[in-house]
C-alpha cells in the first residue's frame, strides 16, 4: 500500500492510537497540536519511533495530504481555522459531538419515536425492539455461522426479560442496549440498514452484531 | 418460554412476519387492523394456521398482554389512539420515524458532524472515519476470529480508497456505508459504543460488525 503523508490534530487517545497504528505501517505522522513541545506530546512523539513529529496545525496540514481530524468536538473550529486551507486534501472526520456527560450528542436526537410512543401510550411499558433490520431476516437471521442480533431497550426490567423471549423466538440474539431513550440510536442504525438497503440497492441480506470480548 | 397473548398493532411486512414467526412458536397472536374483514388481513391470519386472528386494533389490543406496535411511522399515533388503555400492558415499538423517501428520519437528524466539518473545511475531501468504537481497538480487532468493522463515509471515491487503506492499516474491516450524510446515523451508532462502554460500564471491549450473507 501506499506511504502517505498524514496530519494527526490532537495528540489524545484517538490520535495517538491511529498515529501509532499508521507509523508501524511506513506512514509518516505528524501531530498537529497548540503545544508541540509540551511533555504529552514529545511523549507522543517517541511512540513512533521516528516515524512521526508535532508541529502547529497549519504546519503540520500544510505538509500533508490526508488530514485526521482527532479532537474533542468543542475544539473541533479552532482546529480546522488553525489548519490554513484544507481544499484538495483528504480530512478524515473522526469526531463525535458529544455532549459533556456522554449521554448525548450536541448536533444529534434529543428524543426518539420510542420516547414519542411512551408519551401516546400513557402506563404501558414500552420497549424498543425489530426496528435495526428488515423483517425478512426474522426467523432468518443466521450469517455463515453467526446469529444477528436484535438489540432493544426499555426502562422497565420486567418487560424487557419478556421481549427478550419473543426476540429469541423469532431466532434472533437479543442485546439489551439500555434504557428507553437509547432509541435515539437504535432509529438511526435502523437507517443505516434501510439506507444500504433501498438508497445503495444493496439488497436486504444483511444485519448488525455486537462483538464482544 | 411462557405462552403469551400478543396484539400485532398492523398487518404489513413486519407485522405480519412477528405475527407467524411467535404463532409458530405457541403464542397466541391477534392483528389489531382498521379493517379486519379485508382479504389482506384475510390472509394474514390465515397464514397464521389457527394461531391467530384479527380485529380492530382496542379489541386486539384489550385481550392482549403484549402489544406490538407495527405500523408505519405516519399512522402510529391514530394507532395507539384506536387501542384504548394500554396501562401495564408491554408496547414492542418497532416503528422508525422515516421519512417518505427512506432518507432520513423525521424524528431525527438533518445534519452531522462530519457535515459541519465539511462547512468548515472548505474544498477538503472529507471522510468520516474511526468514530463508532474507541480508539483501544484499533490495532486490536480481532472478536473470536471476527474483525470487528471500520465504518466509513464520504462523498469522494478517491478519498474513500485512500481512506479504506488507512483503516486496514488500523487492522478495522472497511466498510463504505455510503454519502457523507450517512454520519447522521455513524455518530448515533457511536453513542450506542460510548453509551455500552460508559453510561453503563460494560468496559470498552466491544465493536459492530455488518453481516451480510
Amino acid at each position: 500500500m501506499a506511504q502517505r503523508n498524514i496530519a494527526v490534530l490532537g495528540a489524545g487517545n484517538v490520535g495517538g492510537t491511529l498515529a501509532r497504528l499508521w507509523a508501524a505501517q511506513g506512514h509518516t505522522v505528524r501531530f498537529g497540536v497548540r503545544d508541540p513541545q509540551s511533555d504529552k506530546v514529545q511523549e507522543m512523539v517517541a511512540a513512533l519511533r521516528g516515524k512521526g513529529s508535532a508541529a502547529q496545525n497549519h504546519e503540520a496540514v500544510a505538509s500533508a495530504d490526508i488530514v485526521a481530524l482527532c479532537v474533542p468536538w468543542p475544539n473541533a473550529e479552532d482546529a480546522i481555522r488553525a489548519s490554513g486551507n484544507m481544499a484538495g486534501k483528504i480530512l478524515i472526520d473522526c469526531t463525535n459531538p458529544l455532549s459533556s456527560d456522554l449521554k448525548g450528542l450536541t448536533i444529534g436526537l434529543a428524543t426518539s419515536a420510542a420516547e414519542q410512543v411512551a408519551r401516546w401510550a400513557r402506563g404501558a411499558q414500552v420497549v424498543k425492539a425489530f426496528n435495526t433490520i428488515g423483517a425478512g431476516n426474522f426467523g432468518n437471521a443466521e450469517f455463515g455461522g453467526l446469529r444477528a442480533d436484535g438489540f432493544y431497550c426499555g426502562d422497565d426490567r420486567d418487560a424487557k426479560k419478556v421481549v427478550r423471549e419473543l426476540i429469541e423466538d423469532v431466532g434472533l440474539e437479543p442485546v439489551d442496549v439500555g434504557p428507553l431513550s437509547n432509541a435515539r440510536w437504535l432509529e438511526p442504525l435502523a437507517m443505516l440498514w434501510i439506507d444500504l438497503a433501498f438508497n445503495q440497492k444493496q439488497g436486504t441480506n444483511h444485519a448488525f452484531k455486537l462483538l464482544r470480548r
